[in-house]
């Protein structure tokens, strides 16, 4: 299934109930809450054998169900509160099994504050598939989404990307709660997301949202690793880092109060939209040079 | 995996905010929401040739996920609101056969006023999974669960129950939402659920979680096919009707105000918990009697 298409021919189909803030497609939906809080809404499923690996142990593969979710709520600027989750799961997996994800999600979960209100179980597959949705938080005015950018703003990106799998940091990686409520309560970010699917696809999200195009310094991107191809820092996704736009004339004051041990990286900018989409510092297009390519 | 066992274990295991008005273990959760209303929550999935034939249209499918779904709402006298969805699929199935799924989601959606606000697909497994996150709303005084039964109430069914597979309702089964917010609005419901698991099963959610003993009349559930055994009756479970209590001096104005065109019938009655938890006109036990045993 080509998830991108598939979505452009259903989002047509869906109406929207005036409550109903921000709609699919943004890292969350977000509904009327409260008079100055929106709630944040997203839903993300993780499958053995493609999310991780199947000798993974489990409650590694909780705390990530749960943490690539705790991304999503990171990317609008919001704060996680709420959890539901589900497994269908193969005969084979033991009831010990199962206990240890929900340990995996628990543990995170308590770090952060979120609390599991429901769920479901159920058998009849092969392998372990599991599901969970977040409910999250932002008040009405610091909400982020992907289509804010202008053309000027600086595009930074937090901490460092490529080699996800490898290096484990796909399993392991902290979700930047702290980093994405800072830039939206400051009012720094003007378009946000979390890279899940590969530094150039989702640079490409935004730009489609913003309705820009995006110049890349390709010698700035941070590597996890420092011997990855650039293909791979480009493309490789499941960084879930945050990839924000700012306006120049904040950046300055943005770094000076950063207080996050996470660097915070400025890699392009936005510019008017033109025949490019994405490209480098030399023009070359990037978003045609390197297949878009996600595992995941 | 042994459901309940394993609900018994991780319940536990999850803390509760105060803002968490209904945590798991009810039909949905509920959380604070607005000054008088409650937020409902719930999440279920459906498994190709677990929950349905493989065969089975892929609109009914959708529509069947969304439905028990919305049943969950109905359960707890709410109104639905929203819905995230996910799959995940083998790539042996089209995308046509997506969109058709996700056709009788929406067909039932814009049908009770239900909007799609976000999802997540992938592949990478064997067969056809789908998960469905409802979010609804109640007034906060009228929210109904299970566990407020008190010794002396009646026990309703509404429509019919058993043999559900074999006839096709736990495809095209109707939601009793409008039913269940009648009970609910008029106080007239103490304690209710959706029959998921088999009416033998449900009623002894609702003692146990009411703390009562429950004598059924055996003569008088109404069966959705006449020729069916009093096992099929008690056990064969995905009826997705309603199993209310309610106070002996409500009934006659109950019936009196019940509009639909679903029949309501009074099958037993909550007595003081005792030795047995759910008998029958004979004193039979018929937990011990019908080993409960759900399909779905």
């Amino acid at each position: 299934m080509d998830e991108i298409s598939f979505l452009t021919n259903i989002f047509p189909k869906f109406k929207t109930k005036k409550s109903v803030v921000i709609g699919p497609g943004d890292d969350c939906a977000a509904v009327a809450w409260s008079d100055d809080k929106l709630q944040l809404l997203a839903v993300d499923q993780l499958v053995a054998g493609h999310h991780y690996l199947n000798e993974t142990a489990p409650e590694r593969i909780g705390r990530k169900l749960l943490a690539r979710n705790l991304s999503d709520i990171a990317a609008m600027g919001g704060t996680p509160l709420y959890a539901l989750a589900t497994v269908a799961a193969s005969s084979e997996y033991s009831q010990e099994y199962h206990e240890r994800v929900m340990d995996g999600i628990v543990d995170l979960a308590d770090e952060v504050g979120v609390n599991i209100i429901g769920g479901d179980t159920c058998g009849g597959v092969t392998g372990y598939q599991s599901t969970l949705t977040i409910i999250g938080e932002v008040p009405t005015n610091e909400v982020v989404i992907r289509g804010g950018a202008k053309p000027g703003d600086l595009v930074c990106v937090t901490g460092e990307v490529g080699d996800s799998f490898l290096s484990e940091h796909h399993l392991d990686f902290s979700p930047r709660l702290a980093e994405g409520r800072f830039l939206a309560e400051n009012g720094f970010a003007t378009a946000m997301l979390d890279i899940s699917d590969g530094l150039l696809l989702d640079l490409s999200r935004i730009a489609t949202a913003s309705n820009c195009s995006i110049q890349l310094d390709t010698t700035a991107i941070p590597a996890r690793n420092t011997t990855s191809k650039l293909k791979n820092l480009l493309t490789d996704g499941e960084d879930y880092e945050l990839l924000f736009t700012i306006k120049e004339e904040n950046l300055e004051k943005m770094i000076n109060n950063w207080k996050f041990p996470t660097k915070v990286t400025p890699i392009g900018r936005c510019l008017v939209k033109n025949d490019q989409q994405i490209y480098d510092q030399n023009s070359t297009n990037l978003l045609e040079k390197y297949t878009t390519f996600s595992h995941f």
